[in-house]
C-alpha cells in the first residue's frame, strides 16, 4: 500500500480547492488532490465535487474498500494529513424522510419477533438508507428474473416419506471437501458497508459461529485482509473473483488469497458488463436532484453498481482457464453458469465445480432460475453418464428464503446453496445478531424439514422426494410491473356524471 | 284456462283476510283465497303473507306466467273480482337505495354509447332491481363454471388467413334447416319480466327484426302464446322444455307448441334439480329481513330459481325419448349435454342435435365450458368416423360476449351458438332497443371479424383457423372469490405501533 | 388418575406464592405448587407466572385436557383445595379490541343466512378470540400447501352424465365397514375448547345426529372419555393417535380406546415434529408484549402447537407396526401418507388403510395436496394390479369446502374424505347448531350434485366423471404472500412533484 | 396538386357560411366550400360543422396529410384566400382538464431520467392530448392481443453462454440488403402529428442519426415527400402501403415511392377493414358530448381510425401480386401474415419477405403474438427444408419494449423487429430528442445484452440461446378487463349492519 505524505495541511487551505479546476478532498484524515482524477472517477465527477475542499470520508466509506484511493491515485497526489482540530464539525440537517427513518429504526421489533428470512427484508426496507436499499434490492431490467428466482422454487413440490426414525437428523455436509454445518454458504455480495458499518465482517463472524462458509467478494467494502482477519482459526472461507483487465492485478489478488488460506476460487463469469439496475439508477436522480449542480451533461444512466465495476475484463474466456490453473492450486469454480453446455465445458476444462446462478437476477433479464437450470444440467449429465460427478460439484444461488428451498436444490442434485441478499438484510436491520438469528432460523427449519421429509442425512435427500415437473412451465411468468402500471385498462360504459355522483 | 267467478268483492272485505288463518290476495283485479295454498307455495308462505288482504299483482307478475295462479289454485278458491274503485292507492315509500337506482336509470348513457355486450351488463347492474339482477346474474356454488364459460374462450386463439378477397362476407346460416342471419340464436332464460315489463316478447320482436331465432323458455314470464303471437309471419321459433312430472302436462305443452309452429324442441337435460345460486339466496334474506315476520322456521335456503321449478321431473332418462318422438314430429335436441359419451347416445338415440351447455354455470359447479366439451365431442366423433354428422347438429352456449367467441365455436364444429344473459341485460337496461343494438353490434363484429379472419362464408370458418391446444389447461382456474376473501393472508414482521404511526 | 389432597387452603395464602421462587396456581378449585415445573412447562414459564398465586382455570381449560395437570405434576405438588368463598372475583377489564369482538358476536347473522362452509369461516374469523383463530387457521411456513389443498380441487373438472333417472339418490357408504350417511368423516383436530367451551363434544353430538363418524384427537381439549360418553348408543367413532415417546402410555391409550369401542385407529405419521405455524407464533408475541415480564430470554419461537406436542415420538417407523398389531385388534390406518411408495408399504404392512393428508398444510410446506397424491397412488396401484384394493381403504383430507370436492375425491378413488377446520369454524361461530347446519349443507349439496352428476349411488361416482389432467400442473402455485408484500415493485418515471400535486 | 384560387375573402364573409346549408372553412389560410362534402367526410359532418365559417387548421392538421383537402375537394370549391388581418384571434378557453395537462407538461422529468421505453409511455400518457393518446394506445376489442404481444415475450427465457470474449460486440445487420445499426426498424404508424407537430419527420431525423430504417406509413400526417425530404443523403427508407380501391392511385403511389428511392414495399395485408378500437370510440363520445350539436343520428361508432381508412381495398388477394411485381422492382414484403400457411404462400409467390404482425393488436382480437407465430413458421419451414430461406426475410412486430425482446426474436429466426408505438410515445413526450434517447437506450441495452448472452455478432444469436417451450401455452391469457370489472364477485356472509359499523 502506498505511503502517505506526513505533511499537515489546514482545513482552511483545503477549503480553497473546491472547484473543478482544483479539487482537494479529505478521506480518513488524509488530503488528496483529485483534480485530474475527476473525469476518471467511475462514479462520475459530480459526486466528488460535492465534497470538493471538504471531508468526504462518510460518503467514501461504504462504497470503496479502504485502500481504493491510495491504490488508484498517483503517489504525488497524496498531499498530506489534515491539521488536527481545523476541520469544523458540520451541523447536519436531517430531512423529514431521514427523521422518519431514524424513528423507524428506534421502533424495530425485537429480534425474537423475527420468524423467517422475509421478516429481515421487511424490516430492512424500513430502516435502511434508501440508497443502500436500492443498491441491495435492485435487479436487472424489469426484475423478472429476480422474482422468478424465488417463484421457481414454488413450482417444485415435495414427496415426503413417513414412518422413518427421524429422532436424529444430521444435515451437515462437505463443500469442496470442507465441512459445513448446513448445505448452504454465504455467497459474495458487494458493498457490504452500505447496510452496516462493519460490512462483510459481520458475515465472517456469524459464519464462524455457525460453522458455515463465507465467500468473500471482490467488491467488498472491507478489505480482503480485514475479512480474513475476522475469521476464527481454521474457519473456512472462499473467494469470489471479478477478473481484472490487468492480469497482474488478478494474479496478485489470487495468490494473496491462496496464501491467506482461501479454500476455493469462485470466478464470476456472468458479468462481462454489469447489468442495468434501474431502481438503483433512479435513486441517483433523486440524489442529483438535491445537489442541483446544474450540469445536465452528466451521464446519470449508470447507478452505483456500474460505477465501481469498470475494471472487469469482458474478454474472459475458456482460454484463460489454464492460466488460472498455472497461478493457483485452489479449486476453481465458475460462478454464473446458466446452461448444460457451459456446465459440461466447465467439467471438461477441469474446474472443480460451477455455481448455477443468474447473479441474483441482476444481470441478464429473463435468465432462467438456477433451480431450473440445475434440473437441466443434471438430466443432461445423467444422459451422458457423467452423473454423479467425481470431483465436480454444482451449487445454485438466487431466491432462497426457506430451508425447504435448500432441500429442493439438494434433492435435485446441488451440493450446496448460496444465500446472499437475505444475510445482507439480516445485518442491515440487526447487525451481526441479525445474521446469527438468520442462521439459527435456517438451522431450525432444516432440522424440522429433514424430519418432515423423512431424511436423516443429506444423502437421504433424494430426487424422488421432489416433483419438479412444473419447473419448466413459464405459462405465468412474474408480472411486468412497469408495463402493467403503465398499461391503460379499458373503460366500461359509464353513467352520466350526475348519476355517478348521486350514487357516491 | 279456468273461469273466474264474476262476483264483486270490496277491497275492505278482502283486507280482513290478512292472516295465516285466512289469507286472500288480489291479482290482476281477481280475488283468490290462498290460505290452504300457503304451505304449498314454492316460494314459501312469507312472500304471500306480505300481501295478505292486498293487491299482489306487482310482485306476482315478473315471476309467474299470467296463468299460473288459475292453473294451480282450485277453482273454488277463485272468489271473484275486486269492486272497482275500492282499492286505495298505496302511497309507496321509496327507500334511499331505490331512489338512487331511479336516479341512475335517469342517467343511463344514450344507447349509441354502448359499444359491446359487456356495456349492457355494466348498465344493467346499475339500473336493474337488485332481486332481478341477482336472479339473472347468479350461478351455482362459487360461480367458477360461470366465469370459466367466458374465460375458456380466451384460451382459444386465431390463425387468420390474409390476402383473400373479403369485399363480400356472408355469415348467414341454417339452424335445424331454418334460416338464420347469423350463426347464433337467442337461448331460453326464465322470468323475463324481472328485467322489463314486456319480458320475453322483447326478444321475439328483435329476433324477428334481425332474422335470428328465439328459443322460448318453459319458465317464461309471458305466456307461450303471447310470445308466439308477437312473432312476425314466418318467423322461426324454437322451444325449450322442462319436462313436467306429469306426462300429460308435458304432452299438452309439446303438442300445443308443434301446432303453433315451433321448429325445434330443446329438452333441458341438465336440471333434474335446480342448482344452488347463492347470490339469489342471499337476496331473499335481505327481503325477509325487511319483512321481519319473525318466523325463523321458514326455509330460506332456496332462492327464486328453485321456488318455481319444483315440477321438473328428475326421473327423465334415455328411456323417455321414444315417447317424445311418439308425441311430436318436431326435431328433438337435448340441451345440457356435457361429455362425448352422452353426445354419442343422443346421436344414436335419433335426436337431431345437442346443446353442449352447463346451463350458464347455474347447475353443476366445475362443469367444463361448452367450448371445451365441443372439442372433445368433435374429436371423439372424428375418431369414430361420425364427423361431420348427418342430420345432427351441435350447438354451444355460455360465456359468449363477442363475435370472436361465436367464430371460435363455429371453427371448432358448432352449428350455432346460444346467447342468453347478454340479451337479458340488453333489454333490462334499454328495452327492445337494447336487443336491437346488441344484435347490431354482433352483426358488425361478425362482418369485421369474418373479414379479418379471411373467411367469406360460414363454411370457410374452418378448424385450422383456431389454436385450441390450451383449452384443456386448467392450471389457472377462475379464482374462488369466497375462499380468497375469507382466507387470512400471512402478516409480515411489524414495526412497533408508534413507529408505524410516525410513518403515516 | 391421581387423587387430590383434600386440605383446604385460603386464597389469601395462595396469593403469597406468586413468584418464580414459589409459584402456586388454582385450577378447577385445586391448588398446585408448580414452582419446579415452571421450566418444564411446554408453553414456557411466563404464561404460568401470569397466574402465580391466582386462579388459572380459564387459561388452562382450552389448551389442556382436564387431566393434564394431575398426570404431569408429581402427587406431592397437589396441595389441596381452595377454601370456598375466599377467591375474590376479579374485575376483568375488557380491551377495546375485545369489546369490539363481543359486539360482533352479538351481531352474528342468524344461522339460516349461512349458505356454505365458507360462511362459517367468515363469521368465525370475526367472532373467535384472536388466539383461537390463529391456532385453528394457521398453517406451516408460507401456508402455500394450506391454500394448495383447496385450490387443487379447482383443477379437477366434472364430466357429468345426463338423462339418468335421479329421482332417488343414495350417498350413504361404509367406512372401515361402518355405516356413514355420507362419504365423509369429521377428522381429528386439536384443542377444541379454544373455539367453544364444549370443545370436541360438539362434534360428537352432531356426528351422532347426522350419522357421520367422528375421529377423536389425541390432543383434544375434552378428555377421551368425555367424548366417548357424549356419543349415542351404537354411534361409531375412530381415534387419532399421536404416538407417545413412552410406549406404555401409548399402549394404555390404545387399549383403553379399543375397550371403549373405537372402530379404527388412525396413527398420525406426518408429525414427528410439529410444523412452524407463524401466524400462531406471532400471536404469542402480542400476548407476551402485553405481559411485559421483561424476560427476553424466553423462547418465543414456538406457538401453542409445539408447546403441547413435545411428547410425540420422532422415532416412529415401519418397524413399530407389528407392535401396534400386537396390542390391538382395531383396524390400523396411517394418517399422513403422501406418496405412492408409502401407500404401498402401508398396504404391504397389513394396514387397513391410509389417509392421504398433509395435516391441513400445517406440517411440511410444499407438500402436495392429498387429491393430487390420490391420483398418483391409484394410478400406481392400477399399474401394479393392486386396484381396487381388498381390505384397504384410502381417505383424503384437506381443503374440502363443498360436496363437489367430496365427489371429486370419491370419483378418483377415495372411500371417504375427512373434514376438519370447516367443522371447527362451524361450532366456534354457532356452537353445536353450527355443525348441524354444516352437515345439513353438505347433505343438501351432496344430494343436488349427485343428481347433477348423474350418479345415484356412490358406486356410480366413477373416474370417468372427472377430468383431473390439470391436477399435476403447478404452473401457478398459490401466491407467496410474505414475499409479495415485502417485494418492492419497480417505479415508473415520475413527473416532478409539483405537477403530481397539481394533478391530484 | 391542385392550384388554389387567388381571390381574397374576408373572414367576415366567411363567417356567414356557418350552417349545414352553406359551410365554408379556412385551412392554412385558404377558403373552401365543403357544404356538399359534409356527408362524404370520413370523420362525419359534425366535426366539420364545429368549424363552419371559421379556421379549422388546428383540428385539420394532425389527422390529414397536408394535401388531403386539395386532393379530395373539387377544384371549384377552392374559393380563395382569407384576407390577411381579418381573422380575429379566438380567445381560447382552457378546460380545467387541459390546464392540468399543460401543467403536467411543464413538469415532465428531464430526458436523462428516462431509463427505458416504458418510461416514455408513462410520460406520454400524462402529457398527450387525450384524443391522441386514445388513438395511439387503443387496440381491438378487449385489447387482449395487444397485451399478449408484450406478454408473450415473457414466456421466452434465455440460455446465455459464458466465458466468451465479448469485449467487442457488433449488432449491426442487413435488412433487405440494407445496412442497419441494429436488428430493428421503425415501423409504420398513422397520424404522426397527433403526438407532435413535426409528426413522422421526427422519426426520419432520428433514424438518420442512428442508422436505422424508417418505414413510411400511407396514413402519415406529413406528406410522403416531406418525409423523404427530411432524410439524410443515402438514408434508407421503406414504405408501408394500404392498397387503395383505385388501382391507379396505388400505382401512382408505388411508382412515386420507387422513384424517390424507397428500398422496400411493405403491403399491409391484415386490414381489409380497420378493427374496432373502443377506447378511441369512447373518446369520440366525450368530444361530441361537449359539442352538443344534438344530432343523435350521427354514427358515433367508428373512431378516428376507421374514419380515415374507408379507401382501403378489401378485395386484395394473392391474385394481385403479379400486378404489383409488374409496376415496381422494389422488394415486396407482406405485412400482417399470421400463420405458416400464408408465410409459405408468400414465399412461393416470390415475395422478398413477410412481417409477422397482428397490427399492434389493433385488428383481429385473439390473434396470436408475432413471436409465437415466428416459432411456428420457422419450425414448419425447417420441416419442409426451406430454412434458412434464400432471399426471403421474416420480420416481427408488436410488444417490443426491451433489447431482450429483440434478441429473442432474432434467436428464433427473425431478421429484424419492428417497433412502432414506443417511438410514438418517445416523440409525443419529448419530440425528436425523445426518439434519439429511445434509440440510445435500445443501443445500450443491445450492447449489454449481447455481452451477457455471450453473442458477439447477430449470427451468434442462435436458437439454442432461448427456451421458447412455454410460448404456446395460453393457460393464463391477459385478463379481460371489461368482463372482470363488470363481473359481480360473490359476497360472503355478513354481520348485521350495526356490528359492521361498530367494527369500523
Amino acid at each position: 500500500m502506498a505511503e502517505i505524505s506526513n505533511k499537515f495541511i489546514s482545513a482552511e487551505s483545503i477549503a480553497k480547492h473546491s472547484t473543478r479546476e482544483s479539487c482537494w478532498i479529505i478521506v480518513h484524515g488524509n488530503v488528496y488532490d483529485v483534480t485530474d482524477f475527476l473525469d476518471d472517477h467511475p462514479g462520475g465527477p459530480n459526486i466528488i465535487l460535492k465534497y470538493a475542499g471538504k471531508d468526504a470520508t462518510e460518503e467514501y466509506d461504504p462504497i470503496h474498500p479502504p485502500d481504493a484511493i491510495t491504490t488508484h491515485l498517483p503517489r504525488d497526489k497524496h498531499l498530506g494529513k489534515v491539521s488536527p482540530g481545523t476541520v469544523a464539525k458540520v451541523a447536519k440537517t436531517v430531512s423529514p424522510e431521514e427523521a422518519a427513518r431514524l424513528e423507524r429504526i428506534k421502533n424495530k421489533p425485537p429480534l425474537d419477533e423475527i420468524l423467517n428470512l422475509h421478516d429481515f427484508e421487511t424490516i430492512a426496507k424500513e430502516v435502511m438508507a434508501p440508497k443502500a436499499w436500492a443498491y441491495y434490492s435492485s435487479a436487472a431490467d424489469d426484475e423478472i428474473t429476480h422474482r422468478e428466482n424465488h417463484t421457481a422454487y414454488h413450482r417444485v413440490w415435495f414427496r415426503p416419506r413417513v414412518m422413518r426414525d427421524v429422532s436424529k437428523v444430521d444435515f451437515s455436509t462437505k463443500i469442496l471437501g470442507q465441512k459445513s454445518s448446513m448445505p448452504l454458504y454465504i455467497t459474495a455480495t458487494a458493498l457490504g458497508k452500505l447496510g452496516h458499518p462493519d460490512g462483510e465482517v459481520n458475515l465472517t463472524r456469524a459464519a464462524g459461529k455457525y460453522g458455515v462458509i463465507q465467500m468473500i467478494p471482490t467488491l467488498a467494502s472491507c478489505s480482503f485482509d480485514e475479512i480474513m482477519d475476522a475469521a476464527n482459526p481454521g474457519q473456512v472461507q472462499f473467494m469470489q473473483l471479478y477478473v481484472n483487465n490487468n492480469k497482474e492485478i488478478t494474479k496478485r489478488i489470487v495468490q494473496h488469497a491462496e496464501k491467506r488460506g482461501i479454500k476455493g476460487l469462485f470466478i464470476t463469469v456472468d458479468a462481462p458488463q454489469l447489468g442495468r439496475r434501474e431502481k438503483d439508477m433512479r435513486m441517483k436522480f433523486e440524489d442529483n436532484a438535491q445537489v442541483q449542480i446544474g450540469d445536465s451533461n452528466v451521464d446519470r444512466s449508470q447507478g452505483a453498481a456500474r460505477a465501481i465495476s469498470s475494471f472487469i475484463d469482458p474478454s474472459l474466456s475458456w482460454k484463460d482457464l489454464p492460466w488460472f490453473k498455472s497461478i493457483t492450486k485452489m479449486p476453481i469454480i465458475l460462478k454464473g453458469v446458466q446452461c448444460w453446455e457451459d456446465a459440461l465445458l466447465a467439467l471438461e476444462s477441469g474446474c472443480q465445480g460451477i455455481v448455477l446462478s443468474n447473479h441474483g437476477g441482476r444481470q441478464l433479464s429473463h435468465s432462467r432460475s438456477s433451480i431450473e437450470v440445475l434440473v437441466e444440467v443434471v438430466s443432461k449429465f445423467k444422459e451422458k453418464n457423467l452423473w454423479p460427478c467425481q470431483n465436480f460439484e454444482i451449487y445454485v444461488d438466487g431466491g432462497v428464503r426457506r430451508a425447504t428451498d435448500v432441500l429442493k436444490a439438494i434433492a435435485l442434485g446441488a451440493t450446496a446453496v448460496g444465500v446472499g441478499r437475505a444475510f445482507l438484510y439480516a445485518y442491515s436491520s440487526y447487525g451481526q445478531e441479525g445474521i446469527d438469528k438468520a442462521l439459527q432460523i435456517l438451522h431450525d427449519e432444516m432440522e424440522m424439514n429433514m424430519r418432515l421429509l423423512g431424511a436423516r442425512t443429506i444423502s437421504e435427500v433424494v430426487p424422488e422426494m421432489v416433483d419438479a415437473t412444473s419447473l419448466t412451465s413459464h405459462a405465468c411468468p412474474p408480472p411486468d410491473q412497469l408495463y402493467m402500471s403503465t398499461s391503460d385498462p379499458l373503460q366500461r360504459a359509464a353513467l352520466k356524471t350526475v348519476a355517478i355522483k348521486a350514487k357516491l
